[in-house]
Formats: C-alpha cells, sequence, structure tokens
C-alpha cells in the first residue's frame, strides 16, 4: 500500500502562494479566513483523511455493493463518513452561516474534496453529493422545504443526490419524460425512471433526497419545461416520522470503478404513491440545477486530479524502491541494479503525471478563487469572474479527467506487471479515474459547451477575459529571464489559440453548426493545455521569485527547484500537442460529419 | 453482447488485397496455399472463434482464475479449447510439415491469433503460448526432447510456456539466479523462483512445459551465461507415466484485466528435485528465447489489435442503436431524437477505433509477410527481409498496444455510462488491452530495442531499408491523384524521421547514451505513426485502383470509399502528433536525465 496520496506542500504553495487565498479575507464575507487559519484547516483535513478514508480505499472496491432483497448494502465507513463530515460542518462548508453552513471559501472548501478523493474517492462522492443538492435547497426552496430538509442534509443524517438522467435522456436533458401532476396538497405525484443514480440508495442512511428534474402536466417541449423537484425517499409524516415514498431501487449497476460508490436505477412512483415537492417557479429546474452541475463540474475535475495525484505518489514510491537494470552510462553488470526512479523514461512517465496532477489542481484552485472573487464583488467585477468561472468550467471538469487517465495509466506502467496485479494500488485508481471523462457531461459535452456556448458568451467577452488574464501572466513572466523562453512559448500558443478561434468562427457564420462544432473536442484539447501551461508559468513565477531571493535550502530549495522543472516539462512534453490539434482542426476535411453515404462499417 | 469482433471483408483486403498473400504459392514451402485455400482456412477459423471462443468472453472473466488448496481452478473451456486447437493442427500451424505442423505462412497463422483474441483473448494465449515453447524446442532441442515433448505441444495434451521473469529480474533478464547444475544422468538440477508466468498451472490438463532461462553454474555474469532448459511440472517416467517434478506454485496474481488467464509464480526445486533439460548450447539460452520473445511480441501487438477491433465493433453496434440528441443543423426537440453515430464527435472516436485497429492488422500482416519472405529467400534477399522484420518489430508490438488501449477507451467513451458498467463487453477489453503495453517487454524496452539496437543495425541498414519500403509506396501513391496530398505527407513526415534520427545520432556520438536514449519513447511513438500511415497509404493505393476501375456498387463500393476516407482520417487526426514528438524529442533540453539533485518529488 502507498503511504502517501497527496503533498501537503504542494497543496499550500498552490492555495497560499500561488492562488493567494490570504487575499479573501478582506472581505467581510471571508474576514474568519486568513492564511494561518486556512492552514489549520486544510491540516485537519488530511488527518481526517488519512483516519476516515485512505485506510478503506481498497476495502470499499472488493466489499463492492451488495443488492439483496431489495436492500442494497454498502462498506459500513460510508455512514461513518457522512456522520463525521456532517458533524464537522463540512458538508455546508461553503454556504453561508445563516444557511447553517461554515462560510468557508470555495478555495477551502474544494481541497476538502481533492484531499478525500485523493484518500478515497469511492467515499468521497457521498458528502460531496450531499453539499450539491443540499445547496440547490438553500438557493432555491421555499422555506418548508429548508425547514425540512436541511438540517438533517447538512448534519449527514441524510443522503442527498441528483436525479436527472433517464433511460432515454442522458446528454439529452431535453428528453425527459418524468411526470408530475399537481396535487391539492402542494405536493406533486410523480412518475419516472431516473438511472445512473449515485448514492440513490444504500442502508443504514436514514432518508435520501432525491434533487430530481421532472416535467409538470402540459408544460413546454425541451429545456424550458424542465421542473425541479425534491423526492424524498421516505416522507416526512407527523411526528417526526418518516414513511414510505414511492421511490423504488430497480437494480444496482456493476461497474468497472468506484465499486464502493453506490449506482442505482430507481423507479418513481410505481405504486402511484409518490410525492415531489416543486423547488422554486415551474419549468426553471434546469437553470437551477445548473447551480449543482457546475459546482459537480468543478468537483468531478478536482476528484479526477485527486486520483491522479494518488496514482503519482503510489508509482513514485514504487519507483524508488525498486531496483531493475543499470543505467546507460554505467552498464557494468558487476555493479548492483540501479532504482529505477534513475531510468529517463521511468521519469519521463512520472513527471508526466506530477505535471497533469498539480498543474489540474492549480486550475481547479484558479476557478474556485474566480467563485469566490464572483461571490464578494459587485457589478462589472462580479461579472468579469462569473464569465472566467464559466469558460473555465468545461476545462477544469476535462482535462484533469482526459489527461489524468492517461497519467494513471504511466503510474500503472511504471510498475510493469505490478501495476497490473491487485496488489498495488495503481489498478484501481486507472479503473476509478476512468468515469471521470462520463460523470456531469462527457467530454464530448463539455467540448460543446466550451467552443458552442462559452466562447461565444456575450460576443466572446469570456473568452477575452481569458486572453487578458494569460497575457497578464506571460507578460510578469517576461520579466524573470529564466521564464523568457516559457513565456514566450505561451504568448504565442495562445496567439494560435486565438487564430483557431477566429477559423472556426468563419465556419459558424456559414451557418453550417454541425461543421463549426464537430472538432469541439479537439479544440477543448488544445485550449485546456494552453490553460495548464498557464497555471504553470504562474507556479514558475513564483518559484523563481522564491529562488531568486536566495533564502531557501534542502528539501525547501528542492521544493521550488522541482516546480521550475516540472512547469518546463509540461511546455516541452504536453504543451506542443497543440500543434498536432491545430493541424487536425484547420485541416479543411469534413472527415468526422455524416455525408451522403455512411462510411463507418 | 455485441455480435461482431471482426470484419472478414477487412481481413481478406488485407491479406489477399494489399499483402498478397497469394504470391507466397510461387515457393515450393508455401505451394500448397493459394488464395483460395487460405480464404477458406480463414473462414474455418471464424466459425471455430465463433463456436469455442466468443460466446465465452465474460464467462471467462467472470470466472477468472481459483488458488484453493493448492490447486488453480481456469473455465473449463481452457482445456476444450487446447483440445481443439491442437486436434486441428492449429498449434503447430507455421511449423514445418515434417516437425509436425502444417507449415502455414505466418501471415495466416497470425490470423488465426488475430481472430481467436478478438472473438476471446483470456482464451486464445493458453494455445497461443505452447505454439511458441514447441517452436523453441523445435529449432534447438535434440531429438531425444523432441520425441518427448513436441508431439504432446502440437496435439494441445501438454500446455507450454516462457518462464523468464523473476522477482529481481524482470526488464533486466541478465540478473537471472536460478541455477542448474549437471548431473551424471544428463538432466540438471534447477533451484530458483520464476513469476508472471502465463499459463503456467492449471488442473486439467495433463502437463506444463516451461521453457525456462536458468544459469548454470559458473556461467558468465549477464546474458551471456543464460541457458535455456526444458522443465516439465511432471516429467516423463518409465512406462509414459509423469511423475512430480519439483515445481510449485507459490500462488496466483489477481490482475485488472485478463482474469481467465491464468497468471503464475513458480518455486522451481525446492524439495532440491527440479530436473531440467539443456536446449541446445550452453549458454546460448538467451539467443534462443529471442526467437520466441520475438514472435510472442508480433503475437501481443496482434492481440492487442485484435482487442481493438472487438471493441471497435461492440461501439459501433452501440452508436448504430442508440438514439440520443439531434444533429446540429436539425436542432427541433419535437424531432426524434437521432442515433448518436450521426454525431460528429462519436464518428471521430469509431474513425480513431478503426484507423487503428485496421492499421494495426496491416503492420501486423506486413511483419508477418517479411517473416514468410525471409524464410523461403536465400543471401542477400533473406538478410533484408531480416532486417525489416527486426526493425518493425519493436512498433508492431507497441503501437496497437498503446494506441489501442486508447482506442478501447474511446470506444468505452462512445457508449457513455453504459459503457462503465458490466453489462457491455468495453468495461472488459479496457482492462484486458492494459496489460499489452507491459507484455514481453513494456513499451519502455521496446523503444530502447528500436532506438538502441535496431535503427543502429548495420550501421543503419534496416533503417534505410525501412526508407525504401515506405519511399516505394510514396512513389506509388503520387501517381494516383486522389492520394498525392497524402503521399506528399507522408514523404515530408518520413524525412523529419530522418531529421530526428540524424539528431539522435550526433548525441549517440557524443557516448552520452542514456541522453541518446532518454527520448525512446516519443521517438517510438513517432516512428509507430509514420510505419501506420505507411500502411494506410498502401491500403488506400488497392482501394483508390479499385474505385477507379468504377465496378464495384453497394457495399462493396462502401466498403473500399470507407478505406480512402480512414485513411485520410488518419492522417488528418493521428499523424500530425509527430509535430508534437518531434517538438519535445528536439528541445535540447534534459528535462528526464537524472541531474545532480532529484527534483521528482
Amino acid at each position: 500500500m502507498a503511504l502517501q496520496y497527496v503533498d501537503m506542500s504542494n497543496i499550500k504553495f498552490l492555495l497560499h502562494e500561488v492562488h493567494k487565498v490570504g487575499d479573501l479575507a478582506r472581505y467581510p464575507e471571508y474576514s474568519e479566513y486568513d492564511d494561518d487559519s486556512i492552514s489549520m484547516i486544510v491540516e485537519t483535513l488530511k488527518e481526517l483523511a488519512d483516519t476516515y478514508l485512505f485506510p478503506y480505499l481498497e476495502e470499499c472496491d472488493r466489499t463492492g455493493v451488495k443488492y439483496e432483497n431489495g436492500k442494497v448494502t454498502v462498506h459500513p465507513q460510508v455512514v461513518k463518513v457522512m456522520k463525521m463530515m456532517g458533524e464537522n460542518g463540512w458538508i455546508g462548508a461553503p454556504y453561508p452561516v445563516e444557511a447553517g453552513g461554515m462560510q468557508l471559501p470555495h478555495m477551502v472548501a474544494i481541497l476538502n474534496e481533492f484531499i478525500f478523493a485523493a484518500a478515497n474517492n469511492n467515499l468521497n462522492g457521498y458528502p460531496s453529493l450531499t453539499m450539491g443538492a443540499a445547496g440547490l435547497i438553500i438557493s432555491f426552496a421555499n422555506d418548508a422545504l429548508k425547514e425540512t430538509y436541511l438540517e438533517k442534509m447538512l448534519t449527514g443524517k441524510w443522503q442527498g443526490t441528483m436525479a436527472l438522467t433517464e433511460p432515454q435522456a442522458g446528454s439529452s436533458l431535453s428528453d425527459i419524460t418524468t411526470t408530475a401532476i399537481p396535487t391539492e396538497d402542494g405536493h406533486y405525484k410523480i412518475k419516472g425512471t431516473k438511472t445512473f443514480i449515485s448514492a440513490g440508495d444504500y442502508e443504514g442512511i436514514e432518508n435520501i433526497v432525491h434533487l430530481t428534474l421532472a416535467k409538470i402536466e402540459g408544460a413546454p417541449t425541451g429545456a424550458k419545461g424542465i421542473s425541479l423537484f425534491v423526492i424524498p425517499q421516505k416522507r416526512p409524516a407527523a411526528g417526526g416520522k418518516l414513511e414510505p415514498n414511492g421511490v423504488a431501487t430497480a437494480g444496482v449497476f456493476h461497474k468497472l470503478g468506484q465499486r464502493g460508490y453506490v449506482t442505482v436505477q430507481l423507479a418513481l412512483g410505481d405504486d402511484d404513491n409518490c410525492h415531489g415537492w416543486l423547488v422554486g417557479k415551474p419549468h426553471h429546474g434546469l437553470a437551477y440545477m445548473f447551480q449543482m452541475m457546475n459546482a459537480s463540474r468543478i468537483s468531478v475535475g478536482t476528484h479526477a486530479a485527486a486520483i491522479t495525484s494518488a496514482a503519482y505518489h503510489a508509482s513514485l514510491e514504487f519507483a524508488r524502491e525498486r531496483v531493475q537494470g543499470r543505467r546507460w552510462n554505467e552498464r557494468d553488470l558487476t555493479l548492483p541494479q540501479t532504482e529505477i526512479i534513475n531510468h529517463p523514461d521511468i521519469r519521463r512517465m512520472l513527471f508526466m503525471q506530477k505535471a497533469v496532477a498539480e498543474g489540474g489542481l492549480s486550475l481547479v484552485l484558479q476557478c474556485t478563487r474566480y467563485e469566490d472573487l464572483h461571490h464578494v464583488s459587485e457589478g462589472e467585477e462580479k461579472e468579469k469572474y462569473d464569465l472566467l468561472l464559466e469558460l473555465l468550467t468545461p476545462l477544469v471538469k476535462t482535462f484533469p479527467a482526459d489527461a489524468g487517465l492517461q497519467a494513471v495509466s504511466n503510474g500503472l506502467q511504471v510498475l510493469g506487471g505490478s501495476g497490473f496485479c491487485e496488489d498495488y494500488p495503481l489498478e484501481q485508481y486507472y479503473r476509478d479515474i476512468r468515469i471521470m471523462s462520463i460523470y456531469e457531461g462527457t467530454t464530448g459535452i463539455q467540448s460543446l459547451d466550451l467552443l458552442g456556448r462559452k466562447v461565444q458568451l456575450q460576443q466572446g467577452k469570456a473568452f477575452k477575459l481569458f486572453l487578458a488574464e494569460t497575457q497578464q501572466t506571460i507578460a510578469a513572466a517576461a520579466e524573470i529571464p529564466a521564464l523568457q523562453k516559457y513565456a514566450g512559448q505561451l504568448k504565442s500558443e495562445v496567439e494560435n489559440l486565438v487564430g483557431v478561434t477566429k477559423h472556426l468562427g468563419k465556419i459558424a457564420a456559414t451557418g453550417d453548426i454541425e461543421l463549426f462544432l464537430a472538432d469541439a473536442t479537439p479544440y477543448q484539447q488544445m485550449f485546456s493545455l494552453i490553460a495548464i501551461a498557464w497555471q504553470w508559468l504562474k507556479q514558475g513565477i513564483v518559484a523563481s521569485s522564491v529562488l531568486q531571493a536566495g533564502e531557501k535550502s534542502g528539501d525547501d530549495l528542492i521544493f521550488y527547484e522541482s516546480k521550475i522543472h516540472t512547469m518546463k516539462y509540461f511546455f516541452v512534453y504536453q504543451l506542443p500537442e497543440t500543434r498536432a490539434l491545430t493541424t487536425s482542426i484547420t485541416s479543411g476535411e469534413k472527415l468526422t460529419v455524416l455525408g451522403d453515404k455512411d462510411l463507418l462499417i
């Protein structure tokens, strides 16, 4: 078993030195959280993860989920984690104090998710989903619903979920058919099937609250007719009792990974006795749900970066201990074998993992910083941070998922045959991370969102704001001799991105939207690489200035030198991928758009 | 369950039209095999795979391997397949008639592996390994050993294995410590531990014959002191009886994939009673074993291409049936949803799979054609084909494994959430194919072999022969108007490869071998892309000339048009990756070579 799954020095470096979390304390909303108190919080999170999550990683996978006699059983640690998280206030961490939360900056709350997911990604989803579901109630539900549900959820007694997908409506939410018929008692009668519902049913928890999308009878077609409902597994009745609410588990899914994180299909109202309570206004459900979906997209990216981090540390430990072969310039077979970390090919795979994990986390913190600044600012400032967050959300969801998958695969490869065996956690990480490119909108959906919606927002305003952000970093880096080369490289990459975006804009202008969006995924990959390079350059600027001050020694010195080295690695081995992507996107051939005949055979 | 796992039209196209298997019939060795008889053989293989292998794919995975009370149990179909393969002569397919084989061209024998691995990669390894082990006995063992072992192995009664790896010696075979002490009875006493031994023990088979590397007492250090032994699990005794031979199973491995293909650790001679019989001359064992390793490397690449093919067909079927969303130029929500195969992003992922699977199989057939031509020719011709095969072996092993992994991941992604679940075979293919980058020398080892050894062979003679082969294809393609653009692209890619090779040669000339080889893997990736592009251009030439003749219609016409389209896809979406790789390799930065301090933290 690996001993480490996150690098606390890196977390503190990104949080305090690069993304300056301490700045937020000047706003009244976050005045209680200065750098010191945040450091203590992060230390506490690591201790909780060490105790409650990490020791159960393999067990959760091997125990899996059982579905027998209509009952769903998960590892007993699930309920313990929900309780611990609730009692410590973590489920409400980012929410206002008056709603029962801790009013913690999102930058810090997201580290809860990062550290917990790195420790055990099979367990952290339960409280994480509950947090998101509670957030919808806080933002949009009436006082009666808040009264009934909020405290139970924030204390971890009741599980929250999001119930969107139906068998015929996954990526295409417009096509949901779950119906809601109003009654005179104020609730709605619900009927439908919801599938792929994470944490949707398990023994040991008092109740499960499904934040559910459905259509009120007679609602308009498509997304404009979708409403949001609270549908509890058991409905609260007189005297604090809970009675059945017509929510039946139709089956559990047997999955490649995250085998300790239950996923079910739900039959709602088969007994004609499923009550749902409308959240907010009718037909506004999808807009409300986007609050949770956007938060979940950042969460998924965070969880992917977390698994990447854990896999990196596990393979790093292995590479430091395993001896095999000799260095090429010392091929004397009478010498003892060397640790494999000394071989360049192993180092290449390890640096790739590190660059993805730490670059990914940096982008997560960048996004949550925008979220916090959006929260505390007004007017144009507020809009600016909102637009930046909107633009970066598909990237922060997708890059850690897709590049993280390759990184974890590199981690497995470092272990050779051992990586393929259950004796090491790499094979589990490789299975677990695979879902991250699918959850909460697949990579394809995120890429359409980026190119088709976010880049176009307000005549490209979000995109221009992003360019301004990167230009600021590039200008700062250009002042530092050691970084000039990389500042120049990023500058030309950003210019190229602008060129490719214009090229695609011309196609959009012809009205052929299918062709315009055909290469959305390669475009997203390119954009992601540039966003991560930007994050590495930011880290490089901080590390350079620390090194220039010349006050560090020992492990501290190595930490900052390692940052510069990993930044260079990303610029030399990962970023140039944009050249291939540019060539593909601008080829002018229509190879993926269906023509007169289908040539896919 | 998917219905199709290979495209027989594609197999025949590659075999007869592109790689002209019928040509071989003009050589006496292969005179019995003309195009017609080979087509019949291939059809028979498909029928056998349909019956004996494909229906058991999921079962083999779910049943897995049991190890209880010292006994190893596998799915009962294993023994049935061994028997069927032996009785039909397939285990000896490529070997001379006088050795008990069918003297089938390697091009055809490898299709046995391709079709069977596509049908069920958990089962096909058992006979495949037996074939390789028998080949070593045919080539290098004395008559007594042949008499004792060959017929039993070729008829599938006895399993064959290769026993190379030890706990302290995986990639570094020079460091094996299994010892062999000569006795006066002609056999050697063996002592040691062998690990990761595929098919190394299971109930229901009469005997298992381990072709084992060991060091004779007092042998020279390193690879020059390694000898090859036959070590049976049970040794043949008087009266045709079998008695225990001190080969004990110390444990079985629990694996990510290929869960129906048993992998064990063996303790040899713990009871001081393990006999081994020397094959060939002392200290020549590694050279002998390379016959089996080279064949196995081609096999592994073939199996990887096969799994890629199976995953492609499974995801293609899903994409044709699953409806979700609407095409972008027809966004009317009152219209029914469309099949997802109509979405460009899905088509991109499917074409990528097809390009890798069919390009990979084409390279497999190219290599086995060289093998056959080497077999039947003399003098300079013979050397030419040998050199080409040597050069391409690391590519044909690695490209289908690494690109195939990404392709299968794309296949899983096409299915979205369903791809992550056990209801579809994609999640199994994704687990199964992951071992292919590790088997028989990892990607890193293959890349070192390519750059450090094969490209240098005889002052670059193999490399020059490869250039001549590609130039011939480029020249032919340049004559066809529809292919000129792609011929030009491949020409410039090959020139770039020559440039990068020279660049690396200059580093080698400085004597810094570690730096020279540091980017062996990106170099191999680049070389592989070019080799596959070459194969696609070959296919394009054949397809173009068929289309130009204008005699095809219906599905036949679509088949050839699809070939041209997929070729273009590879040139536009895959081949440009070489630009990124070139940038990384020629950056001049030494980022993966260990410096004074280790900055990997």
